[in-house]
């Protein structure tokens, strides 16, 4: 079947990468020389581990890296890479970044993977399937009302002020106490673990957003942007999860009432 | 020597409560019944077990745990536990959250360790000696300017107005871009590790600053409280952290100025 092919060269994409940045992780040798620190090299050695495979394997699809940008292809098929999401947290040394990896077919995630390479965590989703964590499935957890929701978010900084005042709206309406900020990828990936139940963020683009798609939906989650609608390749970058899909229609309401707020 | 003996005991306190979490950590099934999360469930166990040895082992010294209070001793000598710091972490599925043990001599730490049960990272640090992790030597980075920093803080949900006033003008000469939320007490750790320089938080318990007072100092930082006075029982729990102790004057003016933000 083609979706296991593509399967089999997400993982092998995830392995080259995991390999090119685990030695960089609290590496300090190149830390504060300029650009060169050491997550943009390990972002740069593992995009190309990834480009390289894709190149020999699969020339025909286009490619779109955070790092080198894209090589169109032909076949209607995309591979959307981010080596390290959440390149802050990795320079602080968390073991929560991610290497992202998505096949959009004709411009819709089909296939994506939130590979951790230092915990060697590895959430693999795709359509039609059970999103599997190392192999074993995992899904999301119900969630009853807003009250009882645990929040996710990577922080405040990443918000406008506007976007600040819609995500306080939506996050005061949750179990307030348990909010986690920081995160990045992994949130959505405890998201589809069942240890969360919304994560919203504001700026994110495609290569932060594809490859979390599939493995949300698959775990029996949704995804959508703060006005509800599906996550395509013009969304502005206003993201939403939830973990049990009944309480979409609760965030966005939440979401859109902080807009008052500015009156 | 007495402070081995107090070290090997503090590694087989560390041992029980990694021991009575991990069962616990991503386990849903006393999810949402009341009180008795899985974290809380955890957080007894845990204090329980270290609880057990030091009733066996120092019956004449005080304990001070988060979760069952204080048993007084005669020996001037307490061991400070807060068997989960970062119980918001903890149920959002990371391996951020840490196991602290302090020993405090007539009220003044000196011997801490955090302790990350899953990741089974493990810093100790005691007084004359050099911090380790997982008993390698480390040591916090130098930091010429404040806007070369990287500043860390749990959220700023932990703030009131009034001290995240003062956090965020310390934190807008820091280098902002790579700020980080979250974390807890792995961002002292880090910090130890030389991947942060900056840690600011409020609101902290003795059990929750306790046992980074001596990592953070064996690794050549500094802690202090927003006035930059040394931290001592009856602090008001404003922590400040600093990777390089030759910065800890321009952070202390730079939290004093976002008083005049108020006005």
């Amino acid at each position: 079947m083609k979706l296991d092919d593509d399967i089999a060269l997400a993982h092998r994409l995830a392995d080259a990468a995991g390999a090119a940045i685990r030695p960089y992780f609290r590496s300090v040798t190149a830390e504060r020389k300029g650009d060169a620190t050491p997550v943009t090299l390990a972002d740069r050695a593992a995009e190309e581990a990834m480009r390289a495979i894709l190149a020999a394997e699969r020339p025909d699809d286009t490619v779109i890296g955070e790092e080198f940008g894209t090589t169109q292809g032909t076949s209607g098929r995309s591979w959307v890479l981010d080596p390290i999401d959440g390149t802050a947290g990795f320079l602080a040394g968390r073991a929560l970044f991610g290497t992202l990896i998505a096949l959009l077919v004709d411009g819709f995630p089909v296939l994506g993977v939130i590979d951790q390479p230092i915990a060697r965590e590895r959430w693999v989703g795709a359509s039609g399937r059970v999103t599997t964590l190392n192999d074993q499935p995992v899904k999301t957890r119900p969630c009853r009302e807003l009250a009882e929701a645990t929040i996710a978010t990577t922080g405040p900084h990443y918000f406008s002020q506007h976007e600040g005042d819609h995500f306080m709206a939506l996050a005061s309406q949750t179990d307030y106490r348990r909010m986690v900020m920081g995160g990045d990828c992994y949130n959505y990936a405890m998201l589809a673990t069942g240890q969360l139940d919304i994560v919203c963020e504001a700026g994110l683009k495609l290569h932060d957003w594809a490859a979390l798609v599939p493995v949300v939906e698959g775990a029996g989650g949704t995804m959508a942007d703060w006005n509800g609608d599906p996550l395509h390749i013009g969304s502005e970058g206003h993201v939403l999860a939830l973990g049990d899909p009944a309480r979409l229609d609760d965030a966005i309401e939440a979401l859109a009432a902080g807009h008052s707020h500015r009156h």
